[in-house]
């Protein structure tokens, strides 16, 4: 059989289930606890923040595969399949003998994967018959996703925006408006705890960690509003793996094997959802892959921080989380451009690194934007800065194989374009753009205000 | 056969050939005249200003498939077959009867068709061994496809920006920069007749067609560079009619008759491309359709424009062509957000629609944001402002099969992205938008002012 150069599944190829990787864990990803009493968390607990649904999703370590409601699957046909390519142009500017796969997430118009799991999210709160949601956003992708979603199921949407995105994203901000999404940015004084922020630090410029608990304030104190999340937690990376479950019914299909599979990671929704249906393989010891989580070396969460509970946010008015953190109240230096910016990372990924199922690499961000510039101008797409580090790990990889002469086959996640990321661009290229990354001793102090579990 | 929700050719499928439809026309459209002899342009003459197989294409009324070369094949790989795209959830929203399919053009780095007709002027550039190519973009989307075009064949790629979208744009001339383009604002002290425009309107924000003619100078001027240009010429129709063949391909495949095409007209190059092979079976007489020009009320060249001999660009240095026009110093009003700015119409749509063989509506801004927002919501991709003068008229023609109920087939093309018009989305939102159109007495005084030929 032929294959294209692009494949795309047809309706009908197209996966049914999400998959749910911690069934096939032997060692589960540690339970969330609660922050006062540091007990796990129960359904009842977490029902307060998240739908009913969504809870159960997030606290079921066992159910392998998730039937994927018919409403949920009718939106995924207005932007699934997504393509998965062979990016012939850049093997042979790398001249290498590796073959290159990307999965390109970016064909819709919130620009990334984080649509997979925003209208899971909204279509539970809907069927709750819940009046609308609360989130935070940074870089935009996941605010503009939600508020897709929600248009699209008629829910209300509140979200926290980091201010110095809001007012440095003006283009993200009004696409969120267009689909009627109400835009604050955050801290604000419409909670408590943006209040406390912003009476200790008057002019601060705002983090995700305390746009979360604004953002989940705003739900636990409004009847009928929950509080949904675009990365890192379990029912996330669920959603997400109708990537890697769409990608590996594109490679059998076509008897491809990939030997090494990387994706960028700030809290793990892609990462996690590319490569889950590999990773179930892998753990049930039916094939082996080689797994490489890629982050930014101003925030190196996996490479440079410490498996422990932690705060998912500022405020801490979240569960406490066991994951790789640099602790809560990290933030990156403000030159940093390149997204994945959260201290933490998903709980389940956390778990795998630490079982030696993956590695990890943090790069740094000159390198990233060289790399996205040239793969921009021979694939034609102009990547997210986020997607670009798993671009430079790979090209990196096919480099590798020009010089053994490996004729391995590489694929990796390309989350999203980079239309709404021009601001970094014009950064990189009027070399206005650092590599400064975090000091042991920096990163030391952080950790050093872990809570002590 | 079961129609999927978004039809996508197989490689197999895609088109080999470009249709030219002026082979089926019996009268042909008018040709190219010199400018200072009023003589129709001789293939020597145009060779100065464009490539020589790109004069060839314009020149040749009787060819009617062009085969499209492999290089072009490959490139359009990389973002073609665009997807047609059943309109389900627009069709719900408006409780009508009427099938509304959309091809989607806007699935590329350009975020636009234009990119179909780039590459194929920057590879016979690149066939002629030229250096390079000059062009002008207003909104941005041509210029943007051309870089990406001229990146791959690696041409050089000097663009003229108009000064407006230039300064307001900056995320546009961003993207080109990735892609190693020269931006220029426009009007320019880097040309004759840049300095001429300044020097007499010392505080002017540029015009598209000021930028052509600093484009065509700036080519004739310097060895080893030719001028393209995005829309208008007869050659942007040929390589544009992949849209309408690659749609045609896909609605026989399933036995889909379009009642109504309706497409969004600035130079024609969109509207052109995809009616291409229908408006041929309808000159054939092998088929009928009702084929539907939509312009903006703010700038009305088939509905309130003259059908005459004028000039294609400001500086009165390009060739003249016979078309429906408002002047060639006709600006829209300032506060004109949606595109399709350009004070003429290609020849070919132009003699089509004196045949009575298209018909031309105008629509008013406001009311096409409007119909973008409510596309938007429930399609979920984020149109630009050109396109969503097609939306408005598909829109319109459905809720008419509603009040008729009559289960028409309507065609619209989806020609464009608007993530780069947020300023625009951003004017509706906040009520800064009005709907000023020209009065009889303005484009009277324009009129007045046409070349006597």
């Amino acid at each position: 059989m032929e294959i294209p150069y692009k494949i795309y599944l047809s309706e009908s190829e197209m996966p049914r289930y999400w998959y749910n990787v911690r069934a096939d864990m032997k060692k589960k990803p540690a339970p969330l606890l609660n922050p006062g009493t540091h007990k796990p968390m129960t359904a009842a607990e977490l029902s307060g923040v998240f739908c009913d649904e969504l809870v159960k999703q997030e606290l079921d370590d066992t159910t392998r595969e998730y039937p994927i409601p018919e409403e949920i699957l009718s939106f995924y046909r207005m932007y699934r399949p997504s393509p998965l390519v062979r990016a012939y142009c850049l093997e042979e500017k790398l001249k290498t003998p590796a073959k290159i796969y990307y999965k390109f997430e970016g064909n819709n118009t919130s620009g990334s994967h984080k649509l997979n799991s925003a209208v899971a999210q909204a279509y539970y709160a809907k069927m709750q018959g819940l009046t609308g949601v609360t989130t935070e956003t940074g870089a935009g992708q996941w605010g503009t996703a939600l508020s897709m979603a929600c248009s699209y199921f008629g829910l209300d949407c509140k979200v926290y925006m980091v201010k110095v995105s809001y007012e440095q994203k003006p283009f993200r901000r009004e696409v969120m408006k267009v689909y009627g999404a109400s835009v604050t940015p955050s801290p604000s004084d419409t909670t408590q705890v943006g209040r406390k922020i912003l009476a200790e630090h008057p002019g601060t410029t705002g983090s995700l960690g305390c746009a979360i608990s604004e953002a989940v304030e705003t739900a636990v104190s409004n009847p009928g509003y929950r509080y949904v999340l675009g990365s890192v937690l379990n029912q996330v990376l669920l959603h997400q793996s109708v990537i890697g479950v769409e990608t590996k019914i594109a490679m059998d299909k076509y008897g491809i094997h990939p030997d090494v599979i990387i994706g960028c990671a700030g809290g793990g929704s892609n990462l996690g959802g590319l490569i889950a249906p590999f990773m179930g393989e892998k753990l049930r010891g039916e094939a082996d892959y080689r797994i490489i989580a890629v982050e930014p070396a101003s925030c190196p969460s996996l490479t440079r921080g410490v498996y422990a509970y932690d705060f998912c946010d500022t405020g801490m008015v979240c569960p406490l989380a066991k994951m790789y953190t640099l602790g809560s109240d990290f933030i990156p230096a403000p030159n940093h451009a390149g997204g994945l910016r959260y201290h933490g990372m998903s709980p389940i990924l956390s778990e795998l690194y630490d079982q030696g199922m993956l590695e990890a690499v943090s790069v740094p961000q000159t390198a990233v934007f060289e790399a996205a510039e040239t793969f921009a101008r021979v694939e034609g797409i102009l990547p997210a800065p986020e997607s670009s580090h798993a671009i430079k790990v790979a090209m990196d990889e096919a480099i590798r194989c020009r010089e053994t002469g490996e004729e391995k086959t590489i694929l990796f996640g390309l989350t999203g374009t980079g239309y709404f990321d021009l601001v970094a661009y014009e950064k990189y290229h009027s070399g206005q753009m650092d590599d400064y990354v975090p000091t042991d001793e920096e990163l030391a102090a952080y950790a050093a205000k872990l809570p002590k579990i």
